[in-house]
């Protein structure tokens, strides 16, 4: 039932209007009910609620009193074994951070995210049901999906799949996999116990694919074979992709093509170090591609901020994106796309929209990007939820 | 004159120590002078002043009141000729433009900057005459460098030598280049006068190469035969130099060991789409490289902030620099390096430093690489020239 009227506001940089919230959601324009509520936008940039496409925060040490010095090793494994260790030595607690986390990007303007969260034989489902305890906090101001994610893979660890299965019986929304080659040295086998799980309990999968060039090609390729032989079209993401961004452009363009048949969507993090989809040629493949920061300050990475105008940066950045019209696809991917890709409803800036909000103070939209100002004004479902950067609730 | 005594600070993020600053300079420790004036650094981080090693303060539009709406195309030759028909167009005030963005750059806590400033047949010198009065109005807080760019190349625009030529004779101090064969179209006659003119002005050399592949390392091998002939050891930069970051290992390596004999530095603006040196093998070869911005909010791109801690943040997400140690490295490009390499004297944090000092709130020096926080003091000389972000002077 939360009414809001803001006044004065730019959508997207568009001409100024002002915006009528009914009962939580973007009306029609029209007379503003007596005694609703009122917001002087003073011009600035409205934009819609960020999108979070991929990240964990489950594993952040964004709140934590000491800084954590990275020593960790190049290789992916090495940091899955480290992030284990520490965690074990640490006790690292999933809710306090998944929780100062989540308010942190609200803060700063996110209002749905999907996060994946570890299960392994050691932490079993306990990540989850931590991360259920923020989502539980966070009702009503912001939308979390939590992805079952076997970090430590499944093949190895007898239990794993238990624990996966149970955190899915618990509510995870999502089905988690990892590099079935390269880590899990069985790709038929990991891919039909991760697809098995997603058909028993009807929820979709998103799976994390570092996997480079041909190899991760093949692997891609058993991912598009099971969603089209379950009838998962619109079901899956690939978060990464990495083999995307290095094997042939030919070769690349036909696995697009067949994504795009599939309703197959991409999660990338546009890291700047290494090859990557890049965002025009999944566009032209007809392809829903979108943004995450990953892991934010933890054992893998001390980079990172919860601001999706940073990431948008990023992903315009290692696209070289410098036309305002190319910036926009950027912003794209933290915004509609994200929505899209994980199947956040009701969202944007039009009428029946859940009215989640951002305001800046901002000339355009690419501004906005680039110069990643301080979120004047946050509303999620009509109502006021930060201010200046600061959160209220 | 300027004395100060500025306690409990945590240099590079070690030991809590007070710093005293005697006459504009680093100290030895030691009983400070009574009546000294004394900040009180409350356990804050303390780094040397940063150092912005490539930039073109004359291009910005950061000062403008209107948005720049970028619509240009896609090679650098497109953007070299929409630059120049954009300012005779809007009438860019350079002097304008690179005061503000100076400004913009010391309360960020940068107190030397390597400009390279556009000179052609339609500006003639006019851009560096006005980067001589920002230079000539910040004296004193920070040292600007000036060299003399041939942005719009020097072979098809008569004139264009002779303008050089006059804007080093009246102060600017390194002599530029730009691309010998990409845009050139004549390596030997492009570097005999960029050479020549350095030879004739006893001043050095800062070329900007974004030639890629082989082409590209083509002509770094005419720059280091030219280097060596002429004795100008310690005296050259090359910009870009993205042919490092595509040719083979085995030939990258090769020029580096001649790169690192003859004192050629490398300015890397470390952009995450496309191939660049990167920081471990230059390091490895004994080479100096450092960091800057390249233009910042101007015609050729809407990204860039006047903040050398973020792109320390981008040299490291490109070089895929995660442990502290690494990350060390990467300040390195924006701090010592680049006063290396771009002979900046009198730097550092040790006694007899011109006292440049900067105060954050971090708890070691990779946090402030990629946290990025407000710069609560900023010290050029041993004056306080800016609190909280805000300029005082």
């Amino acid at each position: 039932m939360t009414d809001l009227l803001l006044r004065n506001v730019r959508p997207m940089g568009g001409p100024a209007t002002d915006i009528l919230v009914l009962d939580g959601r973007i009306a029609a324009p029209g007379p503003a009910p007596a005694g609703i509520p009122v917001e002087d936008g003073q011009g600035m940039l409205l934009l819609p609620g960020f999108v979070e496409g991929h990240t964990h925060l489950d594993k952040t040490t964004f709140h934590e009193a000491d800084w954590l010095v990275n020593t960790v090793g190049p290789r992916i494994i090495d940091k899955i074994d480290h992030e284990r260790e520490w965690r074990a030595r640490t006790g690292h607690d999933a809710g306090a951070a998944s929780l100062a986390m989540a308010r942190a990007f609200l803060a700063a303007g996110t209002t749905r995210i999907r996060s994946h969260v570890d299960v392994d034989t050691e932490a079993g489902t306990r990540h989850v049901e931590r991360v259920l305890e923020t989502r539980a906090a966070m009702q009503g101001v912001q939308e979390i999906q939590i992805v079952a994610f076997p970090q430590s893979g499944v093949l190895g660890r007898q239990g794993t799949e238990a624990a996966l299965d149970a955190a899915l019986a618990m509510g995870a929304d999502i089905v988690g996999g990892l590099d079935p080659c390269a880590i899990e040295r069985d790709p038929v086998r990991h891919l039909d116990i991760v697809f098995g799980l997603a058909e028993k309990h009807a929820k979709p999968v998103d799976i994390h694919l570092h996997e480079q060039g041909s190899m991760g090609a093949f692997s891609l390729e058993l991912i598009l074979e099971r969603t089209r032989a379950l009838g998962m079209q619109g079901k899956v993401v690939v978060s990464h992709a990495f083999c995307l961004g290095d094997i042939p452009e030919r070769e690349r363009d036909a696995l697009l093509v067949q994504m795009a048949a599939l309703g197959v969507a991409i999660a990338t993090t546009a890291p700047p170090s290494r090859p990557v989809p890049l965002v025009a040629p999944c566009l032209a493949a007809g392809l829903t591609i979108f943004g995450g920061n990953d892991g934010i300050r933890d054992t893998w990475t001390p980079y990172g901020s919860p601001d999706m105008l940073e990431r948008a940066m990023l992903v315009g950045l290692r696209n070289n994106f410098r036309r305002d019209d190319e910036i926009a696809l950027a912003f794209d991917c933290v915004s509609a796309a994200g929505a899209a890709g994980c199947g956040f409803t009701a969202y944007g800036l039009d009428a029946g929209a859940r009215a989640d909000l951002v305001l800046v103070e901002a000339r355009s939209l690419a501004e906005a990007v680039v110069a990643r100002p301080t979120r004047k004004l946050v509303v999620t479902g009509g109502r006021v939820v930060a201010r200046d950067g600061e959160l209220l609730v």
